[in-house]
């Protein structure tokens, strides 16, 4: 399978990668880069510079990525003369954040050989929060922060409202916030760009779309993976900020937000803001209602006995790795439609996924009829398997009567357009070179999800809170599902097959 | 393939068919018949009584049956027991409709080992439509004109609105019209029905079902065959009143009518009535305008040459074998919406189609997109393939900048349920005796369908007026395609592929 495709080249760039000897660099950016440059998106100018404090020359470092590719580029994407050409983008400067000298050298090295003076510049920030501001204060004083750069941000952006502040403050002092890409690798997903595609290049959605038709809409991101190696910095984080502070309410904003003026830039950021600000906010009765905090204990995953997490992380702990939630948007358009979200590790298997539900026909029509009907349903699978899925009701064929049968409509992303979607690093590195915020998390978007979030940390912080017990491999804790059904509904938990 | 399907068998029943030598007994009904006794839904009682002026006794007409069912069952739905028990049920009884002698030797063998005294009785009238009226009146004078009988018309009823009433009339005089079958076999098709299901047992065609959202409605019903041995019938009829009246407006109703209170009897059978009271009066001027007449001239047609209509019959003719029609349902939900209504012989393929084609989106919100997007459109298939397809804009995976694409969310009904839909005759056969009339025709909806037909009629009646001449093979006059091209829209082509 070549799933190379047609890409316009972006501009010349120096790409100075912190934390370039780190898992994420070689695990998902230089993987990301290397398909790039294998589809000619990647003109001659540009360069790689891997930042760290690993004693390694770029010879050294060009190993150690040619390694990372074969490891985790798919052998079929694997080209010689590319990774060879690839190789030869790479430098590799060691630096301590602290230590001035390092700053001197790596400042030289992207004088050095660069394209032109005012080179795109990207500073991609793979390294703990803590070190946000100094290197971009460092960036400052040596004459790196230009116009033409841009810092990107890996999340965590904070751990709360008032850290988050703080790192958007340090960033802020040095860079315009039009030069600040705090990334959120779902919103890359070719599935979740279509859906934005989906809703608003098309009519027959928006007319479906809001509390008249809809009854309500699931938002999951299951794993079926353990905390694993990142046991001591999940143990501090937990699912809520893990992912629902970020992944699942971004998910929410662009199932819920109005149309945009256009899709592009800042107006489709303004209209998430819009659904985050309109999030009814929690309080601490809400919490104990309408929110569920699980944790994994021993179970069966994929077939395999699979450890509590406490047993992973070594100590008991009250983090919880699951997540559910029901909120609502209390706007015009969705009031009284509730938004179930849910996440969680070690769940039974590993699926994000959207589902709008749609209300039933308010008038049973067959009343003879046999067979069953269920209410209409649009699945948007993010991942695995990325597509769309519209369930509805047909007549099964047949003389007698009427025999109603759900079928559904199915759009496969393979199917439909047989070649590979790229990972969602590849589209937002490339988005970063050329400038384009659109799919990158504004400083108030950050912001508000945080504030949204915080009253659920509070109460959860208190000392009577704990997380309640789910058997890895599940569908997480029983409150879960009861969040549900005390309303009448229940998680859809066939998805897209 | 075994098509088989569980069916509840109806009750016991004396099925007559006047005209039962016939072409359409012989190819249709007779098979429809044995596949209804192969899946068990035909008792021990229910016997079938051909009548016609033909001199053959029951081993003769079971001999002849025997010949069709081998040339019109497929050949892997023939089962030897099962023909052998239909043969069983048949009797021949050779009638002319003038002579009493042939009613009473009718009548005694109606009498003799029928499974009750009330037997449902149901009179199939395959014959020329002015034989419904003498036909029922000896009925009546034979006491066969019970409670329990049921009278099957087959097109055409009439030849306009006066013929049309004149045979209402009489055989009106006879049977209730709740005992009258008018059949329009269209209505027996399964995609049909499923259109009611679809539209009606799910909620999310309705918000986009009105002017607001839908743009215009494409009827198309296009056979590739000619006239073939049917000339000297079409040549008097022609398209109009063989499938416009009929077929086309049939389809119309469905697609445009508001939600009935059940789908089930009269209440569907009053909102279609509804529709065709609303749709926009032809005067002489909107028949210039918004109609199209054609004939076939020699072509190509599936590679070879075809003949024109004038050589198929055997001498020059007005009568169109090509129709299309611009109209408008004037309601509150339709108003402005125009209906392009087509159909004709010799075309391109052979396609019985609706499309509903939405508006676009009101603001293009994807400015600096590649790619094409199209309207949304819900092709219906009627035939052959039944199915459907909803066309949207996709995203085409790719990390550059939005690339939009059409594609499709597929239903087939082969794939979707794995088994044979059941021919339209199987499905009406059993409504007839089960006596449920939802999917024909009533009185007033036939006399409805005929008062709007009739200005065209007598416009085209005039002696200036001449269908225009399209090759065999083809998509029909030209003046067909400006008839939407005038109002910026063109006919979908493509189908349902």
């Amino acid at each position: 399978m070549n799933g190379s495709t047609a890409a316009t080249p972006v501009e010349p760039c120096d790409f100075t990668v912190f934390g370039g000897t780190g898992d994420l660099a070689l695990r998902k950016l230089l993987p990301a880069l290397y398909l790039r440059d294998r589809d000619g998106q990647l003109p001659d100018g540009f360069r790689i510079v891997g930042v760290s404090r690993a004693e390694a020359d770029d010879e050294g470092y060009r190993v150690m990525v040619e390694a990372a590719l074969v490891e985790h580029v798919p052998s079929d994407e694997l080209d010689a003369t590319v990774v060879r050409r690839l190789l030869g983008r790479l430098h590799h400067v060691t630096l301590d954040v602290e230590d001035v000298a390092d700053w001197h050298r790596l400042h030289e090295r992207l004088k050095d050989g660069a394209a032109s003076d005012d080179v795109i510049r990207v500073f991609y920030l793979a390294v703990a929060p803590a070190l946000f501001g100094p290197i971009c204060d460092h960036l400052d004083q040596f004459g790196l922060a230009t116009e033409r750069s841009r810092v990107v941000l890996e999340k965590p952006v904070g751990t709360d409202l008032a850290t988050a502040r703080a790192v958007n403050e340090a960033v802020g002092r040095v860079f315009d916030e039009s030069h600040i890409f705090r990334i959120d690798h779902y919103l890359g997903k070719e599935s979740v760009q279509n859906l934005l595609v989906t809703r608003f290049a098309n009519t027959f959605l928006e007319p479906l779309w809001n509390s008249h038709w809809v009854d309500h809409v699931q938002i999951t991101v299951s794993e079926s993976l353990g905390v694993g190696e990142r046991g001591s910095y999940y143990d501090r984080s937990g699912a809520l900020r893990d992912m629902v502070q970020n992944h699942l309410l971004q998910l929410l904003c662009l199932v819920a937000m109005e149309p945009p003026t256009y899709v592009d830039r800042e107006t489709v950021r303004d209209e998430k803001l819009k659904v985050l600000q309109a999030l009814r906010p929690m309080t601490p009765d809400l919490v104990d209602r309408d929110t569920v905090a699980g944790q994994y204990a021993a179970g069966l995953c994929d077939g395999a006995a699979a450890p509590s997490y406490a047993d992973e992380v070594g100590h008991t702990s009250d983090t919880e790795t699951f997540v559910a939630i029901k909120t609502e948007v209390q706007n015009w358009r969705w009031a009284g439609v509730p938004f179930y979200l849910r996440t969680g590790k070690r769940m039974s298997e590993r699926l994000s996924e959207i589902v709008v539900v749609f209300k039933e026909p308010p008038h049973p029509m067959f009343p003879h009829s046999e067979g069953t009907s269920e209410a209409n349903r649009l699945h948007i699978r993010v991942q695995p398997d990325e597509g769309m899925r519209l369930h509805m009701t047909a007549k099964e064929p047949g003389p007698g009567g009427i025999r109603l049968r759900p079928v559904s409509l199915d759009l496969s992303y393979a199917t439909a357009f047989g070649q590979r979607s790229p990972d969602a690093y590849e589209r937002l590195l490339m988005d970063v070179v050329r400038g384009n915020t659109t799919l990158f998390m504004r400083r108030d978007e950050v912001e508000a999800a945080w504030t949204w979030v915080a009253p659920i940390l509070e109460r959860w912080s208190e000392p009577t809170h704990r997380p309640r017990r789910y058997p890895a491999g599940t569908h997480g804790p029983f409150a879960a599902n009861t969040l549900l059904e005390r309303d009448g509904r229940s998680w859809q938990e066939t998805g897209i097959e």
